[in-house]
């Protein structure tokens, strides 16, 4: 479908994006998460062209184990803020299944109220193709909805993987959805999510659930004390909601403003967002010079090498390290 | 001192080392840890040639924050250790103060008794000047001891700083003190060490705090189950133990030989040290690299300015890390 007609120039993708087209925001979006080799170039220019004009919004990262109802929590929370005047942007983190050869979150009804919204903006991108690269397309993503005006951006992420603190390091909120109920179904939560929670939601809090969710926020209040009073200085609360009742989603929200007017006080929003800058781009510079060394042949089978050497202890990390960075210099002088 | 006679050469030394000469393994981890570029050399040398030799020992890191009783506890487990005709080592990563310009951990009487043990190695290590290379040499100096022979070596780390993490990925085994009492002691706790430990040590159980201590097993016994069962399959547990009565001393012990046991039939422990020796070597090289691109003064200059523009949205990651990459491009073709 993409290659019907031939694709926009960069102006035009970022007027478009500027005048708030959804249709154009998709298209740069795929763009961006473009693989190929010769979409980078027009990829790049795209992202320096929309940079001044992001910054502006709201950004949430949201979590969770699977069956913990993250599309439907926000399914009814987008709803309350696109109701409530905010555009929103969605983005999920949706890893493909290596088993169905599908989308793991699959379904297409997901979200489908809050799609169809005119303010509202769902977009779930793949990161079948794409290890190791997904968070920083998913960053680039968030920019261009910035760009395109949206208030509030959340970035959902499954739960499962790397991903989650991958993402706290790009928003500014970070939720954290919980199940009420025995301690099993926390065995799935990777290592550290708890600790860069800004705010726990334990969801399904209704019924003959509530009791239960009751008691859990008060094991979870109890278990975040375990934790040192982060940088920002806010205390992560643990919160209640109900996809059916609907309660909690307006507390939620005024949690979120409270800490971002905490945060935009403080002037942490402003220090953790340079910082979070400056990480990307050493990221982004160690992720070049490991593609800047993988163009050599040779050095990918002599970095294989090493690396089965100072498995063994055959070699020192040192050592090998030094052997590297000189296999490294002579290809380039060879190159150039 | 070190001046008053000509060094040791590399094979001297390494006898040395090979024969369980102790002043000698003090003399050669000296050379490991000197920041001199002259030592280099030697210090790379030294290392090679001990290599074969390692891999031997049971490697355990003990942290906790300042008041827990390290010494104290190291003190009565390495007693223990040694009075059961093992050879221990102990490594200490002790960041110098600022303030006193002299060590925190200082006092000359530190492992008083154990120090004076012919099966015992006690070496505290200054971190004063090494900013960031702390941990390679900590690990260097603990290859070291592995050449001379010791069954045991334990690395020590005061718990207040980043050094735990990086211990916790040199070590088999990795114990974690703690205090009993209110939940104010944790406030010190940095992020992520629980969920390294393989087992917590309520110190101090005795007297009018034995109750506390029992408390406290219980309250982090229920903490840790928020974690998941890391790969290893081993399950931490919380042991209580106490320096004036001497219990729970020879329980650690036990639990640590049955660790041991586990990993060693998983097959876990080989497999863990061979991808802490590949993280090390990945480590170095960027480091290596890292040193590499900061040779070049323009690009030191160049990379200040990249991070304020990055930091200020001013230009993007991918941007700023492209353009970094070229520069050290140039930077190489030039002095070639």
């Amino acid at each position: 479908m993409k290659h019907t007609k031939p694709r926009l120039d960069i102006s035009s993708f970022a007027e478009g994006i500027f005048a708030g087209d959804r249709v154009i925001l998709g298209q740069a979006i795929t763009l961006i998460e473009s693989n190929l080799e010769s979409d980078q170039p027009d990829a790049a220019a795209l992202l320096e062209k929309v940079l001044p004009k992001t910054g502006r919004s709201l950004r949430i990262g949201v979590t969770g184990v699977p069956g913990v109802g993250k599309s439907t929590f926000i399914e009814s929370f987008g709803k309350y803020l696109v109701n409530n005047g905010k555009k929103l942007a969605v983005l999920t983190i949706d890893p493909s299944s290596p088993l169905t050869k599908g989308s793991i979150l699959g379904d297409k009804t997901r979200m489908d109220e809050l799609s169809k919204h005119p303010s509202a903006f769902v977009r779930p991108s793949s990161s079948a193709t794409a290890t190791g690269g997904v968070a920083h397309k998913t960053r680039e993503a968030m920019l261009l909805c910035e760009a395109a005006g949206y208030d509030v951006i959340i970035i959902e992420t499954l739960g499962v993987g790397q991903s989650e603190i991958a993402v706290s390091n790009m928003v500014d909120f970070f939720l954290l959805l919980m199940l009420a109920g025995a301690g099993d179904e926390l065995q799935g939560m990777k290592k550290g999510i708890m600790e860069v929670a800004d705010a726990l939601v334990i969801t399904k809090a209704d019924g003959n659930n509530l009791k239960n969710a009751v008691e859990a926020q008060g094991v979870f209040q109890q278990a975040l004390h375990l934790f040192p009073v982060p940088e920002s200085g806010w205390h992560p609360t643990v919160l209640l909601s109900s996809a059916i009742t609907g309660s909690g989603i307006e507390e939620i929200w005024n949690v979120i403003t409270k800490h971002n007017e905490h945060t935009t006080s403080t002037g942490y929003l402003l220090k953790n967002r340079g910082r979070q800058n400056i990480a990307w781009f050493q990221d982004r510079f160690m992720q070049l010079l490991n593609i800047d060394l993988q163009q050599f042949g040779e050095i990918r089978n002599f970095q294989k090498k090493l690396e089965a050497e100072v498995s063994s202890s055959a070699l020192s990390s040192q050592a090998a390290a030094k052997q590297l960075l000189d296999a490294y210099h002579d290809a380039l002088k060879r190159k150039s």
